[in-house]
C-alpha cells in the first residue's frame, strides 16, 4: 500500500506539502499539485482521503457529444436515474460530469478521479475515439462503461443489455410471421455496441436456419447514406423484413421505403433496437428490442459497487424484450395461408 | 396480483384453507395442500408470505452428484462462501440444499421454492439433464445459475467468469512463448460452460492470427478416452501446446505426456481452467486460467438481490487472470533465438 511518504520520498518534498496537494490546498502551486497528483498516481495511491463526515462520492461521467441526458425524453435520462436510485440510498453523492476530448487530454482518468475525490465512475456515451478509452486499459479507479468494453483491467467493468438474446427475440418473431430474406441495416461499426449487434444478426439467422450472407447486412456513418446506398440494395435482393441497429435507422428505413413506395408492414416489416421514446408515436408504431434504462443504470451502480469491494465483475447484460408494436407483420404468403 | 381469494376462488375453496396450506399448516391433506400450491403457482403467486419478525431466506441449491462442497478444499466451497458473506449481512438466511433428480421430479421448482419459503435460489452443478433446468425456461421465481444459461426468462441470470477473455489470455502467453500449433482438449461438449469454452478456443485463435480447424479439437466424456483418443492424435499432428477445458484434463493429460516420452513444459506446453487447488502441486505445477470463486459466489448474490428487486440481470462475467506456473514454456526455437 503506497504512503504519503513514499509520495514524498520519491519527488523529495515534504509529507506535509504531499498532503496539502493531496487535499487540494490552495497555497501550492497548480503545476506542483498536477505533479504530486500524478507521482500518487503512478505509485498507484488512489485511495480516496476521507475525512471525517465526508460523503463518499461518485461520478457519472457523460460524453455529451454522443448522448443526451438532461431532458426526461433524452436517451441517457432514465439511466442516470437507476443508477443514482441505488447509489444514494447506499450512501453516495453522485454527480453528473459533462465530458469532452479536451477534459480527458488535459489530464489521466485516474488523476481526474483522485483530483475530485471520486471512488468510482458510470461512463456514458464514449466511443473509441476518446481518449480515456486508451487510459481504462491501465487505470486503477473504478470504472463501469454503459455500452463499453476493456478486457482483462480488473477494475473495469461494461454493461449493457444482452444483444445476442435481443436479436434472437427478432429473428424469431419474424420467422414466426413467414420471413425468410431478412436484411440488417446499421450504423459504423466503429462502436463496442455496433459490432456485437453486428455479429449478433448474423449468429441469430444461423440459429433459425435462416439463409444469409454478408451482402445482407449494410453500415455507414450518416443515417442518410445508409438510406441511399444500403436499403435499395436491400429491396432489390427482394427481404421481405429488415432488423435495424437502432430506432433511429428503423425509423428512417420505414420512410424511406414508404417514400419507396413499399408499405409498411404490407410489404416490408421493420425492427429497430433501444425502445426510444419516440418509438409509440412513429408511423407505424415501431416494433422494437428494448433495453429497460433505468434497469441499465442500477446494473451500473451494482457494477461499480461491485468493482469498489474488489468482486471485478467485468460484465454485466440484462434480458431484453421485443416490443411489438405496428411495424411489423406476416408477410403476403403467410397471411393468404391463414386466410 | 395474484390474491388468496383468486386462489380460493379458482378452486372453489375458502380463503382460510388456502391461507393454511400456503402457511404449511399441519391440519389440512398433503394432497390438497399440493394442489393449493400448485394453482398458486400457476396463477403467479409466488410472493413469500412473511409474518412479521420471520427471516428473508435464500437457498443454494447444489445438485451433488456434479459439485463437490463440504469441505475448504472442495470447488464448491469458497463459492458458498463468498454468497454467504454478502447474503447474511444482507439479512437473508442462507440454507445450502442437497439437490437430486428425484426431488426435482417429485415437485417443479417453482413449488418447491414456495413451500419453503425460499425467495431465490442460487443454482450449482446442475447440467442439461436436470429436469428443473425445463422449468427454468418458465419459473417465476428468482433463480442465479452458476455456469448455466437460460435465455429469455427475465428471473433467470447467469453467473460465471468470461471463457473469451480467459481463453485470449491463455493464447496470448502461449503466441508470446512461440507457440504457433496449439491444440485443444475437452470434457464432452454437453454442458453450457464446455460449449462456450471450445468455441472461445477457436475465437481466440482467429483473433491472434493462428491456424486452426476442428482437427486441433478434441472433447470426450471419460478423461481416460479423452487421453487415448485425442492427445496421440495432437501430438502427431505436432502441436507444441495444449490448451484444456479444465485443470484435471490438463493434469492427466501432462501425466499422459510424460508417459509418451515428452517433457512438460521443454516438448509440450499444458494450460488448464479453473485454477483448482491442486494446480500448484501438479507436476510441474499448473499454468491455468483462474476462477475467483469466492467473487463468483458474490456475484450469485448480486445477481440474486437485482432479480428479486425485479433488475433483470441476465448475465454477469467476473474478469479472468492467467495463473502462469511451471507447465508452459517457450518453444525449443524461441529459447534458441534468445541465447
Amino acid at each position: 500500500m503506497t504512503t504519503i511518504q513514499d509520495i514524498a520520498d520519491k519527488l523529495g518534498i515534504s509529507k506535509g506539502t504531499v498532503s496539502k496537494a493531496l487535499n487540494g490546498a490552495s497555497d501550492i502551486s497548480e503545476t506542483l499539485q498536477k505533479q504530486i497528483l500524478e507521482t500518487a498516481v503512478e505509485l498507484g495511491y488512489t485511495k480516496l482521503r476521507r475525512q471525517k463526515g465526508c460523503a463518499k462520492k461518485l461520478c457519472v461521467l457523460v460524453e455529451n457529444q454522443n448522448i443526451e441526458y438532461e431532458e426526461p425524453h433524452h436517451f441517457a435520462y432514465d439511466i442516470i436515474m437507476g443508477f443514482r436510485q441505488k447509489a444514494e440510498p447506499a450512501g453516495f453523492d453522485v454527480d453528473i460530469v459533462p465530458m469532452d476530448e479536451k477534459t480527458q487530454r488535459s489530464s489521466s482518468y485516474d488523476v481526474f478521479m483522485l483530483q475530485n475525490n471520486y471512488l468510482g465512475a458510470f461512463v456514458l456515451g464514449f466511443s473509441y475515439t476518446d481518449p480515456w478509452m486508451q487510459d481504462f486499459q491501465i487505470s486503477h479507479t473504478p470504472v463501469v462503461l454503459y455500452d463499453n468494453y476493456i478486457q482483462v483491467n480488473p477494475t473495469t467493468a461494461y454493461v449493457g443489455i444482452d444483444n445476442n438474446e435481443g436479436m434472437e427475440l427478432a429473428v424469431s418473431h419474424l420467422k414466426q410471421l413467414g420471413h425468410r430474406k431478412i436484411g440488417y441495416l446499421s450504423s459504423a461499426l466503429g462502436s463496442h455496441v455496433m459490432q456485437v449487434r453486428h455479429k449478433a444478426f448474423f449468429s441469430a439467422m444461423r440459429q433459425y436456419g435462416l439463409k444469409t450472407d454478408s451482402t445482407y447486412a449494410g453500415s455507414s456513418y450518416y443515417i442518410t447514406q445508409c438510406m441511399e446506398k444500403h436499403l435499395p440494395r436491400l429491396l432489390d435482393m427482394g427481404v421481405t423484413a429488415i432488423i435495424c441497429s437502432h430506432d433511429l435507422i428503423a425509423n428512417a428505413a420505414m420512410i424511406q421505403c414508404q417514400q419507396l413506395g413499399y408499405s409498411v408492414p404490407k410489404d416490408i416489416s421493420i425492427i429497430g433496437f433501444d425502445d426510444l421514446p419516440i418509438c409509440p408515436y412513429t408511423s407505424p408504431p415501431l416494433t422494437t428490442v428494448q433495453q429497460e434504462r433505468t434497469e441499465l443504470g442500477k446494473c451500473g451502480y451494482y457494477a461499480l459497487d461491485s468493482l469498489i469491494n474488489n468482486v471485478s465483475i467485468g460484465t454485466i447484460l440484462l434480458h431484453t424484450r421485443l416490443i411489438v408494436r405496428g411495424s411489423t407483420a406476416k408477410t403476403a404468403s403467410a397471411a393468404e395461408e391463414c386466410s
